[in-house]
């Protein structure tokens, strides 16, 4: 219920959106929407001013959110016994004035927005710092030629900054989401006629909305989903991108490829393994990454459940996986801001892994690089035996590959010159560069809140 | 592979989405995505157009899918096959033209935007149909009091057509957030590096997205999943609507409350069971909502997993259940659109329904009725009381209740009349017309594709 | 942290489980495993029996969950700051022994079987309850006729107690499972060779299981997560059978239906709407249902990740759905044993639902109950005739069936005795009765722990 | 509808589990229940045996399941239109034998048990299989010694032999709990009263059973569907094995570890990078892991939905995803059984990652095996400066500290003999040998189907 930290929460809860999903971050919300509650019937003269800032006072006051959940379980909801405490503090008309003409779910709903805004809001700034520190990680390394890898196994050159670029526009597409991403209120009263409002429904809608800064909606939406399983959505892809960047770092980080390193003194290292250094970070926002997909699913579920004017479970079933879905996802983008801001790259291991197949990765290039001088067939046969001479022979492939050209008729002045230049991986790489200069140039154009 | 639909299809995969997604249409997107690839190279002058209309013409050949999956089982995926064949056809140039700088993921990749872009709009399309006959509904019975439910249990008067306009709103908002959707291209070569393409690699892709149609990212997307994490979360959120949708029109088809019906003839019903109408076209909705959430985290899953320059099986794991995804989304909200065009709304149980709890519904109506009268702590415990004695003795509320207005000191002069007014379930409908209006207007507002 | 439950707890955590997967029950278990640890080395002569007395009392001194969790974040989980506590109170040789042999995996393991163990064992306890509290409503209602029905349509008649035993049956069966399921300790060291048990490994793990009365496995497990899968299957069964079970009941106690409600003084009930009967337990009962499945999805997908001899993500990526998938089952089992204890069948709603067709529902009976008089077709005819003439008509179908028989050429002599007993239901419900008594007969006969 | 694989099914779709759940493998099972009703039924005497006998041969005739499919769109299943044609196909008493008694579940639901037997006995089996190899693997591999990895980071040496003895360890486990899955036969009649049976309905059940070879269970499980729930969480688990194990492969057979590769001809090579060996099979295997958690989730969600005596949804919608689940389970498993039977362990390269942190890979054990020459404090303090200086000057490990041994005031006769003892892999590997032997005699003790 505080704001302390759980056994497992600085693993798997760091960031900021913990506690944005707190129990007291949710009573507070709770707290703030009876208030603007009244602030707002007040707007429309359906509650005296006076009224509506005493009900304010009173909401400002601190609330025991362990006693509210324990009188919740008659309910079924906190806002019953929030609203009868509420109450039980205030005189006459103010106290008449608590909650007027709303349903328990139209507190808990908008309620459920605001917490959500906070921790979403964490979550794209985490998403946001770990697109920042990949872009710079990409114009660093914008031409460093890395080994491309596909499944898991060497197969061309690309850049070390290309790579970066490409952890950088998925960070970027899910923050952009997130931020696009607009809460609305919720309210309609028992059954969504506003009933209770006199005729005042939609005005004092329209002034909660505007005091909450929420999007004001034609309809309630109290068993019409879509908000809370596009927010799922939303952050299920959120949780994605971080899982993807991650994955790529702890398989950078291994002993034997080892072309990255998270650089934080005093963690991941071991005094009894000295060549140890284990991606802390990198491995717990996977750790927060994969517990996502299956709390969308139950938010999904949830949300195609909800039946007539208030679900029979559906809706509840909402709190718990959407404050850990938050939770989690927030804690995804927290670690991998912080693995991505503390990477080193090593250039001497990225080189070497580049090295790893003695040139064997750029023999298509050696195969382009000699069509002119030999014809394609030719140069793909010299090429193949080559390589096929070095793996059998267990000799560099360069070596192999001027053996072959100084035995041909027409040999070329310097043939380990000639190899140099075949096996330049960065003539391998295509037009990396120019789609990292794209990508930062993209990213500079945008205007972000 | 062919066309037919299986055993369970049409069933669980109605409508055109199965079509769409069937591998007849993934073979088409395959052979549509190398043509336009030629004609792209060509466009800029890396191919001859002659090549290019060669290669185009025999991606115009049948081609049998089976033999592909089969051959795909060494590579791994349908393409390496499909180039063969292709090639195989063409003399010269135009077979060395064919997949020109090009990796199979970039073919498949492209090909699943073009089969999703198609199931999309299948899914859209009976999504908005769906919504359409909602509101037809929801203008029908904008006034028609009907009885609002919470935890399944009668909670306050609604009216049908607020109900309809609720699903209308659902329904519009998963559409609108699918015609939103923007498919990509995907071209990057083996590594993402445009390596093959001699520095004509994003002048082909432009014109490669121009040709088909589809959105140019900054960046190939070869393992940045965004976009498929993107397309599940808004066809979870599809299935959701659908999924609430049909679960309200299954309890309202219940043999006890029979508010609507499927009005299809020759379906649902039952020699045997004259009585029995089954909702069958809300029932498969339902079924097909259902199987919705664990494919989407199925999606998230993969997409979280990407490991380098292409994933060594997360890409893989994504054809089927992209395409059962759309497939059962698309099913849902075909069933959705037959069960709400075929829906017959019986005033006769409606009002029934409204009726059940002999105006007990509408006791809080009648408290506050009667606060002018009796302030209001005397109005509370007049009618409560009036409600625990028609409870307790199995009367009529209205009876009983006119039997204590009569009792008063100043009774009215006419208390059954008067009670009649109190309970009256059309006043008690708070601002549910005008949210209706609200609704329609706001539907009719709109530009859609 | 502590013992107290949270805002939503409730609601969403009711019954033991929430402590037993609370963070102060996992220190205790981290701590018990270190004890036992120490313990189990005395016995096999690795450590002197005083040293393990030692760190045996230094486990039973209060621990903070909080402070341990936030030194966890550099190392990645709990153990190594704890083990690092315990060795600062303790001295030399009794210092050096703490954990001896051990890693941290293996102490977070055994210790999230003891803590599975103790919360399998109260969700079993409340499905076995509820079990018990069904068969006790089969036997109560073994012959009370009720109405049945498929795709929530009246089909034909039961009996409320061959219902309750259906429920039962499926509790039982879920229970059966969790009994049946056994915690293995962990024991393997850093990469599973017991390298630093100087050959007494397997000697150890062996008297650590026996301290802990846990199953000894034949290697570690702590990359191959079977035991975590399945007991992730065996609690997704669980749900599953509580959510099937409530949601049984949120129907049953649905204002128009009414067969059953929840009869707990002070819970479900409004002031303001005195019909309603909210059924507070089975809603609840039901949003913990829905949560289980993604948590399952979870568990599975963290286990069929695991790497190497630790994986990188996807162990950590267990603690926290397991305790929530214990946690929430735990709750729904609770909330249902609730429910069912106090559930009350009202037989004139029972007996209603079922004349609710008038005796639609038994119209196939009556055509079997014709077939001698008239012979198969021609009952078939003047059975279906009578009941769509019935719905047409708007009559009982009782009258018009009696009519038909009278008009015979050879009428019955008294067509309305014959129509009751041609439409008696407890005719009509074939061997309800003696499945009924098969269930509870082959309940009695296990011996249950 | 056809056995013939599709577009996607021989990368996703391996192994006999997919011809298992094919539409014709259904439409089968379905004959075969109503074959067998009609045995059962004569075996208990309420059909004559010609009859039953009739019956048979017609449901030996062919059938056309996308005809059936089209058909059971009317009615929501494919049982009514089989039913019909059945009967269409035979004369007076046998026609009207035909499905005696039963309603399309029973059909459905028990011809779905004999579906998934036989798909679990092909995944149960190649589970064995994968067994079998890794089996072989670890006695050939038992005392080589290996680099053991946490967090993918190397950690301790274990050997080839128990990393393989692990994977066995969990393939068995997961296949064992497949075998020992039991399928009930179901038979309820339309409301689970056996209602149509005339009295005899268990016994018409017990023949079922007895001539289908299924268990029997005590009442109807048409909603109670904690079986359907128990094997999701099964092929859940066995799912989890296999993806854990190909992932293991996959980070074996990388470029820069190279310990294991696949070794089928023609399959995972390139010409053009002659270096490339794809791990098919294994990520093959990954890929299809990936897409059963989802799966279970689905299955489960609908478990925990049935309603009343049949469920309005949730019945359909398990036929997809238990079909999708079993064979992407018999994919991934066949997969497997292909990787490990044609993995091939290259010593050099198992051998030169254990080398490639210079001997600080055995940096502890040196500690401990200097410690009775030198007090615990100073060999910790002595190997500790070493592997930093190694690290530092870029040495390798060994040199430093036999230098460092040299140094001392009584130095060891031979430094780098003692250096070597010390760095001794194969003293490193704990008890590892011994856990092979006693896996592989655990699993020779074993009777097995």
């Amino acid at each position: 219920m505080t704001d302390r930290p759980g056994l497992f929460d600085p693993v798997l809860a760091r960031g900021e959106a913990r506690a944005a999903v707190a129990d007291d971050a949710w009573v507070a919300a709770l707290l703030e929407v009876e208030a603007a509650l009244a602030q707002a019937s007040a707007d429309v003269g359906t509650l005296d001013r006076a009224d509506a800032d005493a009900i304010t006072d009173a909401c400002r006051r601190p609330v025991d959110a362990a006693t509210l959940g324990e009188e919740a379980a008659a309910s079924g909801n906190p806002v019953v016994p929030l609203v009868a405490q509420l109450r039980r503090g205030l005189d006459g008309s103010a106290a008449s004035g608590v909650h007027r003409g709303a349903t328990s779910q139209d507190v808990v709903d908008t309620a459920a927005m605001l917490v959500a805004r906070r921790a979403v809001a964490a979550v794209a700034g985490d998403l946001r710092a770990s697109a920042d520190a990949a872009a710079d990680l990409a114009a660093t390394h914008r031409d460093r030629p890395a080994a491309g890898r596909t499944l898991l196994q060497q197969a061309a050159p690309i850049t070390a900054g290309l790579r970066c670029a490409g952890w950088c526009a998925g960070l970027d597409a899910a923050a952009d989401a997130l931020d696009a991403w607009r809460p609305a209120v919720q309210l309609g009263g028992a059954v969504g006629t506003l009933a209770a409002f006199d005729g005042h429904g939609r005005a004092v809608r329209a002034a909660l909305a505007r005091r909450l800064d929420l999007a004001e909606p034609v309809l309630a939406w109290h068993t019409e989903r879509g908000r809370i399983a596009e927010l799922a959505g939303l952050l299920g892809r959120a949780g994605a991108a971080v899982g993807s960047v991650a994955t790529d770092l702890v398989l950078l980080a291994q002993t034997e490829v080892g072309e990255v390193r998270e650089d934080v003194p005093g963690r991941g290292g071991s005094s009894t393994l000295p060549h140890k250094r284990n991606p802390v970070a990198a491995v717990s926002a996977r750790a927060a990454a994969v517990a996502a997909p299956g709390l969308v699913a139950s938010l999904l579920t949830a949300a195609s459940l909800h039946e007539h004017e208030r679900a029979a479970g559906p809706w509840h079933a909402e709190w718990r996986p959407l404050s850990e879905l938050l939770r989690t996802v927030g804690s995804g983008a927290a670690w991998l801001a912080d693995a991505l801001g503390h990477l080193v790259v090593d250039p001497d291991r990225v080189a070497a892994s580049l090295d790893a197949t003695g040139g064997l990765l750029l023999a298509e290039q050696a195969t382009t690089g000699l069509r002119a001088r030999l014809g394609h067939a030719a140069a793909k046969d010299l090429v193949t035996d080559a390589a096929s001479r070095a793996q059998d022979e267990g000799r560099p492939f360069a070596d192999v590959l001027a053996d072959a050209l100084a035995a041909l008729d027409d040999p070329p002045a310097d043939p380990a010159a000639e190899v140099r230049t075949l096996l330049d991986p960065s003539r391998a790489v295509g037009e990396a560069a120019a789609l990292v200069d794209d990508l930062l140039t993209s990213r500079s154009r945008k205007d972000r809140p």
